[in-house]
Parts: C-alpha cells; sequence; structure tokens
C-alpha cells in the first residue's frame, strides 16, 4: 500500500484509527474459549464490527507468540482475513523488530512476503544495517520507534547527546537512509508537546501513535501538535476498544467505543478543512 | 539454569562456545530438502556432533519465524530436543525484543516458559520498564543489547552523552534495575578493546561476544580484555560452524571447527589457570 492509498483511506473513512489486536485469552470472553482459535474468532469479530472505523489493524506480535505455533497460526488467520476481506485497511506487525543485516532481511521477508503485512515496526538501536533491510520493500513500510509511551522512555530515549535527545538524533539519521521515504515512526502520546519539534525534523512523514486511552494521551493534543498537511498520524487504541466488554455484546461494544474515536476524529478533520 | 551451573559446565567441557542456529534453507545441504522438517534435521544433526564442544545453542528466532508455521514448529522441536537430550546446554533464544510491560511479560512467558529457553536477548531503547517483566524469571537470563557487532552499532550506541558512550550508560543504568543479577550483556567482538571498560562497570556479568569468524573478531584478544574470575564470556560462532559444508558430511565438518574453537577455549582456559 502507498501511503497515498492510506491518506485516500482517511480521507473516505474520516478517520485515522488503528485498532490494536493484543488479544489475551484471559480477557476475551468466556464463551469463545471453547471455539477452535479463540484468538482468531476474536479478531474476525472485531474486525467485521469496526472496519468501516478504522483505517488500520495492528496485532503485536507478543500476543501470539506467547501461545507458540496456535498463536502464531491465529496471527496467519487474522492477516489472511483482513487482506481478503478488508484489502484496504493498512496492517501492521508490531514486532520491534531489528538485528544484524542479513537476519533483518529474514524478518522483512517474513512480515512483508509471508504474512504479507503493509507495515512492520523496528527498533533503532543497532542502526542504519538493521533497519535498511526493511526499507527495501517498496510500498512496504517499516515503522521505527522513536519516542515510545512507557516510563522507560525517559531511560535512554530523551538524554542528550551534544545537547539534542536521542529520540531526535535517532529521527534525523534514519532520514539519510536509503529508501527512507519508507519509514514512518512511533511516537508516544503522553508527551504530545515533542510532537511539533519533531515535525520539524520530518514534516512529511506518517506517525504511528500510541498512548490515547488506556495510557492517557489526549487525541486533540496529539492532533494540535502532530497533524500535518497529509493528516500523517494513525492514532493507535488497542485495550479501550477491544476489551469495552468481556460479555457476548464485545464487537458491539467495540464499534461503540471506536465509533466515540472516530466522532471525534471527523471532527477534527472537518475543523482542518475549514 | 543458574550461572553457576553455567561455570561449571564450562569448566568440565573447557568451552565457552556458543554455537548459532540460523538456519537458512538455501544454505544447509540438498539432500535434507526431502525431509519432512529440514530445519529440524539439519539442527538435529548439528546438535548431535557438536554439544560435546559447546556450552550453549543460540537460534535466532528470525530465521524460524521466516518460514511461517513451519518455521516456528521447527523451533519448538529443536528446544525440546536439546533440553530433553542435553539439559546441561544453556539454550539463548536471540529473539531481541523489548516492548511495554505488559507486552514484554507476554514474550517473557513465551520463551521462558512455553519455549523453556535459558535466555533471551532483549533490546534496550524502551527502557527499564521494557525489561523488567523478563528479569522477575529466575534462574532465566536477559541478554541485553550493549554494543553490537555490526556496523550500525556506530550510529548511535558509541555517540556520547555527557562524554559518555550510550552504551555504557546503558550498561550502567541496567544494573539498577530490579533483578538486574539475572542479566547478561550482548557485546560485539569486532571491538574487543572496548572490553576492558566495559569490565569496569560489569565486573561480574556474563557477555555473549558475536562477531567472532565471519564478522572477523579475535578469540584472543576479547579473553584477553574481557575475560573474568568465572569465565563471564560465551562466544557466538554461527556460519564458521554450521555451514563449513553443504555436503553429506556437514555435521562432521561443524564438528571440525567447533573443534578448533574448543581446543583454542581450552588453551585460553589452562593458560589462565597457570
Amino acid at each position: 500500500m502507498t501511503t497515498q492509498q492510506l491518506y485516500n483511506q482517511i480521507q473516505q473513512k474520516k478517520s485515522f484509527l488503528c485498532i490494536g489486536l493484543d488479544v489475551d485469552l484471559n480477557k476475551i470472553p468466556e464463551h469463545l474459549l471453547g471455539t477452535e482459535d479463540p484468538i482468531f474468532e476474536f479478531n474476525k469479530a472485531i474486525i467485521d464490527a469496526t472496519h468501516d472505523l478504522c483505517v488500520s489493524y495492528k496485532p503485536n506480535t507478543a500476543f501470539y507468540e506467547a501461545y507458540g505455533l496456535k498463536g502464531w497460526q491465529s496471527l496467519e488467520k487474522t492477516i489472511q482475513y483482513i487482506n481478503e476481506n478488508y484489502p484496504d485497511i493498512f496492517t501492521i506487525a508490531d514486532a520491534k523488530r531489528g538485528d544484524i543485516g542479513n537476519t533483518s532481511s529474514m524478518y522483512a521477508k517474513a512480515f512483508f512476503e509471508d504474512l504479507q503485512f503493509d507495515s512492520v515496526t523496528v527498533a533503532p538501536y543497532m542502526g542504519k544495517d538493521s533497519v535498511e533491510p526493511f526499507l527495501v520493500f517498496e510500498d512496504k513500510h517499516t515503522i521505527m520507534l522513536a519516542l515510545t509511551s512507557n516510563e522507560g522512555a525517559f531511560d535512554f530515549q530523551t538524554l542528550k547527546i551534544e545537547g539534542r535527545e536521542l529520540y531526535k538524533q535517532v529521527i534525523e539519521t534514519s532520514t539519510e537512509w536509503k529508501n527512507s521515504h519508507n519509514l514512518m515512526y512511533v511516537v508516544g502520546a503522553t508527551k504530545a508537546e515533542y510532537l511539533s519539534e519533531i515535525r520539524e525534523i520530518i514534516p512529511n512523514s506518517f506517525l504511528l501513535v500510541p498512548g490515547v486511552g488506556a495510557q492517557g494521551g489526549s487525541l486533540e493534543e496529539v492532533c494540535k501538535y502532530g497533524m500535518n498537511h497529509h493528516v500523517g498520524l494513525l492514532i493507535n487504541s488497542s485495550r479501550g476498544i477491544i476489551y469495552a466488554s468481556k460479555d457476548k455484546d464485545f464487537a458491539d461494544a467495540a464499534r461503540v467505543e471506536a465509533l466515540k474515536l472516530q466522532q471525534q476524529m471527523q471532527q477534527i478533520l472537518e475543523e482542518k478543512e475549514k
């Protein structure tokens, strides 16, 4: 998928919502536990109930790996289901991978070619040759951690290197890598005011923003500081949507929560166009 | 496994060799490709031929994920085979994971409980709360990236924060985390002289050292600067051993290469005891 196609979808749905499919068997409705593949059944119902309100789904691979072979199978079925039924959706494998060159190539192959995800999240610590193998895939997107939404972000990411925070150095350096036009960035919503400084370095890139909702970030603040001429934002919400109810009405309840966010986004987009 | 058990094994085998099981279907002998699970058959033969010469096996998860469900199955069979037949071996899931707290917990569960690895590699970029969920597992080990052996290590890891390199800051900070006694560190062999400075910060920790052999690092140099009173080193070699031959004699050829390294290690250990 090209960023233009992603932008078209945002305009059409009046939404830049990404729904995180972080599925924990301890948190899904009990009646699903008796089915052959509870995780896939859960995802399928959530996807069918919300696909017109969001532009992206983001399964976090940890939640699938935690169930071993069966979990991996649920992930495969989920991405296939999305690609077959809702091909306009931008899919993100939230995997936070990164390794030496030949190994990163294997990860890129796994997520882009075999699983057919549109994008994958990666960690920057190992530098250029750990990320570039992902960037060679055209119309695929590599979403690099810049400033995350957890407390530990302040351990290293905000440390200053010659007067400038590490996360800004990471972003700036990455713009010089080969095929850097295929980069997007993770920027946590809990530090919305930082977004305007980030926009000075990468005015045109898409940002994936976790931390709205359960982690306390404000949608309005994020849009105020982070939105660009092509919207340029994907706002992720996971637990607030998928675990809105633990009963048989879980998919309807998820739709209600997704709709609330979509309507706020629609209002923001309409304000912007005035 | 405790570090004392690992040390005992090192003394007994006179080896601190770790063999990286980075299995690529394009590089293994053709006669295996017709078997039901070529990756597992390859690993099984390599393990049977080398288990008395090394103290650790390190499958890199990327190489298994690249083959989807079948790859994951090969990984499960490989770790089970090691644990059942050679329970004294220290197993490392080279996964370089790291995510927000509840997600890192899922990864820790996947690698420590379900797959029963002794250790897993993690990335430090997201800080304390992304690593601590791994550290709560006693007699399991979390091997954090400090200074890697690739070119990209110089992009961020060696940048100076108030006069001190990021990788040293990462190591120093991590020593204050809860259960930091369960930490080990990845330190690339291509920068052996850096090891003495690292030893000033963490004199007692085990270091996993990639980059000897194929990536050009010297075993003697690494031992000179990095060895401590409990040896404290695991030297990884992957391609140099497992791809020593592409013919039917591949396992014997792997043994020959592993033996060369083991004998060098034995000599170094004996020199040390003089």
